[in-house]
């Protein structure tokens, strides 16, 4: 799983705020078809059972068509729902319990901000970084200011592991965000707000596609 | 523990939404020195990782009493501080897939509001019940309808497990509920919305020490 996270990080896509509960699995289904390379579920309101449900919901998706599923801050839920990987935030269970409690049964993402945060994340076992926003976003309220292509730049370049963008990214910016060292892109709004998940998905996909044959 | 764990339960504190946030250490020690056996700290709130760090200063009181610390809802909170246990209610992870994850390193409490609820929990493999709320009250605002003290005592009468009554329970009506079968009492405002913690916790431990001595 870890040898291929960089290519699973490609396409990665988050449910958010923006997302109508209920069906998620249907919409992740067709965003799937569609190109997504990987899936992380959060659910900040939603008590944990329900979460939990979701979790199994999604992976029925995700292991049929062979991508990793991640869960958003509760390690508790991605080791019951036998996830592959876990993301957390700075304000999350600090990550060296994390890592200390997951073993080798998840991966495990980090968000970060700044080349700092990068670098201490990557020091305490982050498989891969969650870096932004990017972007403005309204997707993700608690994402902070814009960090800009410049800081992630900067942070992919502190870092071995691989990082991918997150926070305002669509088909339009997607290509700058890859050229300035991220190995893919996070997004929510730019796919599940969308009526079509499948197609925005495609949209997003043949976009990357490129970067990838210019970019070594 | 699990030994004790009926002992534990007598007195039993749970932080709440009443809590001022910050320092719920210092009054959580103060009501410890006025007799409380157990302590549970819930944050719905919160971030994981505020939640962690309050899971760590309050296991310090409560390690220095030698009782029992128990966290709510979150497994791997409870894990990554070293808790003594894990509270769930009916809307949290599942109580099979906590008490795989949990192995032996965690008893399990689930909180019940009918007979048939206690009997899965035990099956499921629950140490102990919370059955509430057995009055009206204002401290847990997802508590549910009261269930009275006729529920609680088929709740008591229904499995072997030790059950803790919780929900509107005061130095007034303490004994009714101990006499009602149950093996203690878990309160929130009526220790925490006092200025002085240690003075509630004692007013109430007399009441509870009074029944022990009538109650087989």
């Amino acid at each position: 799983m870890r040898k291929n996270l960089k290519k699973s990080l490609l396409l990665y896509l988050c449910t958010g705020p923006v997302f109508p509960p209920g069906s998620i699995a249907g919409a992740v289904e067709d965003a799937v078809r569609g190109g997504v390379t990987m899936v992380q579920i959060r659910e900040k309101e939603a008590p944990a059972g329900d979460f939990y449900r979701t979790a199994l919901d999604v992976k029925k998706v995700t292991d049929r068509f062979h991508i990793p599923l991640v869960i958003n801050d509760r390690l508790d839920i991605a080791l019951a729902a036998g996830a592959g990987g876990l993301h957390i935030g700075q304000s999350d269970l600090p990550l060296r319990e994390a890592r200390r409690l997951a073993g080798k049964a998840l991966f495990i993402g980090v968000s970060v901000s700044t080349p700092e945060q990068a670098l201490e994340a990557e020091r305490d076992g982050a498989d891969y970084l969650g870096a932004g926003a990017v972007y403005p976003t309204g997707s993700k309220t608690d994402a902070g200011q814009a960090i800009g292509l410049a800081r992630l730049a900067g942070i992919c370049a502190a870092v071995r592991i691989p990082v991918v963008g997150i926070g305002g990214i669509n088909a339009e910016n997607a290509a700058e965000v890859i050229k300035a060292g991220a190995a893919g892109i996070a997004v929510i709004s730019a796919i599940l707000s969308r009526r079509d998940t499948e197609a925005a998905a495609r949209a997003l996909g043949s976009v990357l596609a490129e970067r990838h044959e210019i970019v070594p």
